[in-house]
């Protein structure tokens, strides 16, 4: 790949081959390398970084030759606007999701199980922290619907911390039938609702719980509502409208997972 | 003030008057005319915009000359790369911080009330995402040591999602001080260490409490940490470092507030 390809003017979004993503940060780039499912195909830092870099292709057993020192203007230039890349970015293929019929599939021999669920949560960001909770609190995989969803991208590698080089990601065609195939796998649906009359305290602790949450501002469709065995409500003051989905995903899984 | 203050090549901050801010989006917008203790300066917006921002100058029973309609460029012009404007944004003074005086009288009558403490919690969208569920959560406020504090800017008001018009922020010259100051005035004092023995879970609920927090990587500074009554972790996935410091953050006041 050249590097004009990843030139562009102005607002720069991820200028790259179709499937690929532009990985960014000390933290996101060194998980990336260590992850030997991550297809990298190149590697940038500056001169500054290059001795750090090298040393994270050798612990990920890469290739020494990946590495292309060049200044930072030109990481400036390859990636969005105010990305904080700390020196060095990679060009790696996108992971590979996987599929509901493989989460079931881990959680057959599980006690305790969390899978979290998002329907229509669109921002990159937000779901990059959502990973990062996922894989703090240990849920089995975050499942989400394919065609509302943002494909991985570095915001959202970044905003997960290096998170989703381990967490599986399955993404789904139909959300409400992969709540029925792990409603059938022997999960408890519980679906986020700022109407429901149930409190998240009252989430039963233990066995497979599956969470769903729906976007901040329309929360569940319908239908995937009523698809739920429960609904529940975090408590808040009337003043606020609604917590970050993330930060409510997070309070969720450390609920649902607490012993 | 004039528009080509406002203007910068580059990477935009918010160049304007000191102790003035600039703040962008409906929901900061909304929120902070709605504000009688809030200072506006000035007030622009998009053609498109107009009539609500108008509404919204009424509803805050504010001038309506304080409008100023301008394209959609002038807005990206004066903000900050890819500020979310959504057509508006103002010029207000800063809001005036409380002293820690006035959270212990506050505290005084209250059987429960909760305060967040930051020590060195620099990202501005960190502190504004803590604002919210502070203000979420029925924090009593926030206290922040004022030296290695971010001012208040646009991006934390945004990521405050308003709530910062109505929580109270309380910046202090010695972090040290003041939570000897929250002991006298009954409060315990419960850090957030990821070394700690005892589980957030086992913060006692009632009371008055006070939580503190450090920086993501640092944590809090030592004398910080032993002028805590008690000192407790998050449990966590090993294979995940940290949480973000705001999901944290919430995470611990959801705990510490539950009935």
């Amino acid at each position: 790949m050249k590097e004009k390809m990843l030139k562009s003017r102005g607002n720069k979004t991820e200028n790259i081959a179709p499937n690929s993503v532009l990985i960014y940060g000390r933290h996101a780039v060194a998980s990336a390398l260590q992850n030997q499912k991550r297809i990298v195909n190149k590697v940038w830092c500056t001169t500054e970084c290059a001795a750090e870099v090298k040393n994270m292709l050798a612990a990920g057993k890469r290739r020494p030759d990946l590495i292309n020192v060049v200044e930072r203007k030109v990481l400036d230039a390859m990636l969005p606007n105010d990305a904080v890349h700390q020196g060095m970015a990679i060009t790696a293929q996108r992971l590979k999701a996987c599929q509901i019929e493989d989460v079931c599939d881990a959680a057959e021999d599980k006690d305790n199980a969390c899978v979290l669920v998002l329907d229509q949560v669109t921002d990159p960001q937000n779901v990059g922290a959502i990973i990062r909770s996922c894989a703090a609190f240990g849920a089995l995989a975050l499942v989400v619907q394919d065609k509302n969803s943002p494909e991985e991208s570095g915001a959202m590698v970044k905003a997960s911390a290096g998170t989703i080089e381990f967490l599986p990601i399955c993404r789904v065609t139909n959300l409400n039938r992969a709540i029925e195939k792990l409603k059938d796998a022997g999960f408890w649906v519980v679906g986020m609702d700022g109407y429901a009359e149930d409190e998240i305290s009252s989430i039963s602790k233990g066995g497979k719980i599956a969470i769903v949450m729906g976007s901040e501002g329309k929360g569940m469709r319908r239908l995937v509502k009523e698809s739920c065995d429960q609904t529940v409500k975090l408590k808040m003051n009337p003043k606020v409208e609604s917590l970050n989905v993330s930060t409510a995903a997070a309070i969720a899984l450390y609920e649902a997972t607490k012993a």
